[in-house]
């Protein structure tokens, strides 16, 4: 079935996997909600491991770029779902096994399939496979917490980031300095930095800035 | 450390979970974005297990309830991890170790931290201990696709949806009902619904806007 390197055990399931909700009950859009955690948490463990110096917020943005309908679908028609696909006649008449969500949402719940019928070590082995040639080529941003800031504010069109230093500290050769980073829209934030430079300062400022931007909209 | 039900057999990554990113590098906060995938999916399987007949829309609603800052500082309160953080000064003064955000983030990353310590049975184990009573204890919403499909696009202030019955076939006492439904803003949507009565074609066709409307979201 389908040219996932995977053979169930039970058929049933993965056939339940290809079965678009078009085409009555049961289909696979409980196994979707399944399935899209598992690939959450997957690919954030490749990226966790293949990045070791990047940020939460990095990680985040990096996860979107590859776990997302259009992605998803681009693996789905490698493994040729769309052959497998059971659709209602609605659908087939429309070419629904040519749309991307779902196509996308019949990889995640295949993905939940392999979980249901292997476990968690047999389902992060197969999308493992899939997803580490992506993850290897998928160029880390280069956008630092400040530029990230400013692009994010004004793209918003809200007052741009106030940078203050509060306090400076140590011997020459070690100095500490401490940076305050101000913003206030969407609400007012304040947060301080601490690194060995001014600049390192204000990126540290501006990275719990943007975390607290991030947990607004959590 | 803390109440939690599990020994570290690497110290270190419990410390690290607790550690604040006002304390300085390394602290917890690439855990915490593995530790919110992986209780994700913890929390979706309990789910999807205790609620066979749940759709994936209303499986969503009820992890978000389960899974989301405030909910995840209780059960941090619970495990007392207050008391094991490692803040920076001004969090400290601040009182940052009663903060729900910096409390649900130890947490996730404590989640994180078990894996890396004990793979993801362990975690597992760990995570379903707590989230199983909060699981049977969580109503499964009531209200019907229909119901929702209103309420969401009055809240919006949008058009209502209409339903139109298209065809009817079948002997009368196995009738089934093809309706559509229609919303045009924010974007026109149509869709399809069958079943056994109207009404329960119409809630089928509802079903299949809200999930439309997700996708848009997404």
């Amino acid at each position: 079935m389908t040219r996932l390197a995977y053979r169930f055990r039970d058929p049933a399931l993965g056939q339940l996997a290809l079965t678009h909700r078009s085409a009555g009950k049961p289909n696979n859009e409980r196994l979707e909600f399944l399935g899209d955690a598992l690939l959450g948490v997957v690919v954030a463990e490749l990226l966790y491991e293949a990045h070791p110096h990047a940020s939460e917020g990095e990680l985040s943005r990096l996860r979107a770029q590859l776990v997302n309908g259009q992605a998803l679908a681009v693996i789905a028609r490698e493994l040729e779902l769309g052959d497998e696909l059971k659709l209602g006649s609605g659908e087939l008449k429309s070419g629904g096994f040519r749309r991307d969500s779902i196509l996308a949402d019949a990889f995640e719940a295949l993905v939940a399939a392999v979980y249901l019928d292997a476990g968690f070590e047999g389902c992060r082995d197969v999308v493992r496979a899939l997803f580490e040639p992506l993850v290897a080529a998928i160029p880390r941003s280069s956008k630092d917490a400040k530029t990230r800031l400013q692009e994010l504010v004004q793209g918003k069109g809200w007052p741009l980031p106030q940078y203050e230093l509060v306090d400076s500290h140590g011997e020459d050769h070690a100095k500490t300095f401490d940076v305050i980073c101000e913003i206030t829209e969407p609400t007012a934030i304040r947060a301080e930095g601490r690194g060995s430079s001014r600049r390192a300062a204000e990126q540290e400022a501006a990275e719990t800035v943007l975390h607290r931007l991030q947990e607004l909209q959590d």
